[in-house]
């Protein structure tokens, strides 16, 4: 992650900031405020603002006139009874905006999230950093056997090399050929005098997917949970987790008694269908069940296994 | 408004307040911070919270490291362009959290706008107050004979007492035999020991529709002047236009350039048709341009001469 | 429920028309297309329109330029699959349309649902029809004494009469009273040709939350199922679970496979926490575990052994 | 546009259906269903299904037992006076349904219209096409010096030559390298039995922004018609008006009263200020009125001029 000088001067004026303030604050939240943590090459992620703490979720869970909290342990009770039953309303009373630089393909699975408000760094109208994402070698993983959408063992050697020198190069050349049709460089330099540039909506086409791209991106508490046990799941592609995993971590620090449930309800919880049900039952009670006998699929039976942590059991 | 002790001392604690932070706060709207600003006769609204100020509409327009400003002017002058051309996404940046008190009439309207958060006080699970809308004289007004959907003159002397009365008994009378049927009174003392009460979800049944309720209502800034631009727009029913306007108060003191983008381009301003373009046109072009020939519909025709004020020309 | 003769003309009129279209079509659906089926005392829920069936679940799963469709056992699978791991956007690209007349009360939950598209009939324009909800005596019931937001014993006797006595009599004196105020009466009549009627818009406030009113209400499949699993459970209270049940019924017969996988994974499903799963993992292995050692509260312990039917080690 | 003819054959199999139903049927909308129009060198759009018609639209604003139709002039009435008024709920009760090929970039634009059901073809668990976006010479053009955001004169002779082989050679060479990295061919082959092939989520990375995607979107009428607002202006970069204009016309055949409302109301219609309605008023009455005194800035004077064709008094 590069910044420039003067970038990293309009972070330390945001952080030197010292208002006083009638609303709630985070004291861990605050520490971190505004700082570019790195994500994958050259991306990051700030915490730009945000709304409200774990007392907001109770005050309004109970449209209380003031702080609505009672004692910690009270309050902690509440919490997590909201997020068992998917009382998800409270929730909603937080609010929470990043900044975050990523490469343009996992933007695209991102902005699936709808319930979110964006401002995208506009190539119609700017010049993309010239910065793209390239996988470390521990990430350069073959296509996976069982999984369509997966990855499966690493690739190395010399097939690596070739395939980081491709997306490298790729990317470099269709970057330098961007700039060539806009006749300027990122810098502003113009490159030929007598020249047009074409139009920045249309070159901007000629980028790879793995171009950084950046935005700001605010949503609320609720589907900030959603997006994060979509994508910092295991079944998510590592790149998107990777802020994921950091998100989470913010998480933790606004609001760390909605964090402490989520981990337990969402993240380490499962949902179990009616038949899985049945096979459980059995199971305890101590009576015969295997797949033959369980009118489960194949794949559910060994999801269900698997998650239970019976992979003896699994066909 | 009524507010108990012990209310009135969970908002003082809450304005005593004196937190540090490093995000933006909005001066003026801090120092209206969670006061109970009455509204109707047992209603008012709060400001609980918010998140931005003018500069975080600029700093998501320009994706900005810092704080995204420039000189004053220049702010201003992006926020006057995103709102003409309804740059609408900027506005989104910025977030506010209001408790309101109000009649569930009222309410039914309000909650007709979809993109905001709302924490509604349970009659499930609590016993609403004692407290329902009694319009004031100026405002008891008949059906309007030329809209469907308004006021008219004035409803005066011993008809107005009489409606009144019954307004006053009708609410009154339904709220004794909730109580009676809850076998619970409002201060939570039983009414006949003897006796189960009637379930809280059963018994607000009862209830009239200009009973008080509450809720926590938190949405952007944009929606916000979408919900404004309608409510608190003079074809709006008075008793939601109370609240609009003392919101619309709460935007200015929060917000101020964009609320004078606001006023200027949606509250002040007017949309004109392809047709009645071409009657302003021939105004202006000092060529002879009637209702007869202008193509509009009658009703249409008088709404263009009405909102330029060439109230002469209406037919 | 009653319809006037009128308004059942209207909807044989629906029934009988017969037009040729290329969009899929539900057989089972298009039998009961427009019909009103009676819900409660005074209400009733049609279908009035829908979009798809469960081959464009798998059809945009696959963003396929035909049906989509391969073998029944095949698209079948499929849908239990995205079911099962909330691949959610598929079930989108299903729309369904109802017309519902409820009492109020039950129209204030229903709202809160917010990604659905709704028009209801307006009590500002025109005048509600003199129906309001009372409920049979056996739903008449107590307040709970465990689940402050549910239902305990039924009331019956005396007390019951009584109850259903104020119910009734309120509701018509509020009623007559609104007619009064109007100088209207619900069939068009003038009450007193020498008095205005007061605003239909202020009149309505007078009615009591049991009064009818109905809209047309428009949604998507997932956010329809979304709705159904919190509304046809039995923790919803039993007035809007008539109206779920009914509509669960619909969606039995518009899609069929769809509504197998929901049956199946979300309404006889459950969600186990990371902690209740520690617990299931003993129960299995025979290892000891009770309340005691579970590190679970005695409210989730309870949960737990209840919902797979352990009920011997509730405490 | 190139299609198999596989996938011709399924379209044709899908045109071929002839169901019964009691649904409302658009009868000038069934004539195109399901047929792929061209868009761009490789794109298409084509409507898969849809809900409703002009009469859905008066059938909600009234809540009626029927269609709720009337006059076809009363209809039209109706909806024009919704239109104008901007009582945009009825218009949310048609629903439709596109299956649209586009170039990723101009994806990313059209994404950013939240109130809408995606599913995208997944490039993490399939192989795109080998197509890609080429403008054609018509539309090569300079970057605007007025608009930071639009086209200005177009490229022309070595310069539009070599600025479209760049595009053509970098997007060919990335897609090769894509396949190259995937081991596998766009037709399935593999390309070196002894290798294994990078993950498809990787390895797409690789593609430039001008690659073809596509999707299934759908949405209601009036988001529709918010989208087409934007994209069909001639501000919206030519790529995307390509698409919205065929979509405008598929409006026109499906709700053809609707459609002429919004042509008249909102895209021939335009938004004066309040301050610019002053300078209408003055310009009506002859009084003297010019930039100096209006109180506009420049910029905004001038839009004004322009929209109503007062070129000669613009600065």
């Amino acid at each position: 992650m590069k910044l420039t000088k003067e970038q990293k001067q309009e972070i330390l004026d945001q952080q030197s900031q010292q208002n006083t303030t009638k609303r709630v604050t985070s004291s861990e939240l605050e520490k971190i405020l505004y700082e570019a943590m790195p994500v994958l090459d050259h991306g990051f992620i700030r915490v730009v603002d945000y709304m409200g703490d774990d007392t907001s979720i109770v005050q309004s869970a109970r449209v209380s006139y003031g702080k609505g909290t009672k004692k910690v342990s009270t309050d902690s009770g509440l919490i997590k009874y909201l997020m068992r039953h998917r009382h998800s309303t409270p929730f909603e009373m937080c609010e929470i905006k990043y900044h975050v630089k990523l490469p343009i393909f996992i933007a695209r699975q991102w902005i699936r999230h709808r319930t979110a408000n964006v401002n995208e760094y506009s190539a119609r109208y700017s010049i993309l950093d010239k910065e793209f994402y390239l996988p470390s070698s521990e990430h350069l993983a073959a296509q996976s056997k069982s999984n369509r959408q997966g990855r499966g063992d690493l690739i190395e050697g010399d097939q690596a090399k070739k395939i980081l020198d491709l997306l490298k190069n790729d990317a470099e050349r269709t970057y330098n050929n961007y700039e060539m049709m806009l006749n300027e460089r990122f810098d502003g330099s113009t490159i030929d005098e007598n020249k047009k540039g074409l139009a920045r909506e249309l070159a901007r086409m000629n980028l790879t997917l793995n171009t950084y791209t950046q935005w700001y991106w605010k949503t609320d508490l609720l589907n900030l949970l959603n997006f994060l046990s979509l994508r910092a799941d295991n079944h998510a592609q590592y790149e998107i987790r990777a802020y994921a995993n950091i998100m989470l971590d913010t998480v933790k620090k606004w609001v760390p008694i909605a964090y402490e449930a989520f981990m337990d309800y969402r993240v380490g919880g499962m949902e179990v269908s009616a038949k899985g049900k049945l096979v459980i039952q059995k199971l305890v009670k101590g009576e015969k069940c295997d797949y033959e006998n369980s009118k489960l699929s194949k794949r559910e039976w060994n999801e269900l296994m698997e998650s239970f942590g019976f992979t003896e059991k699994m066909i």
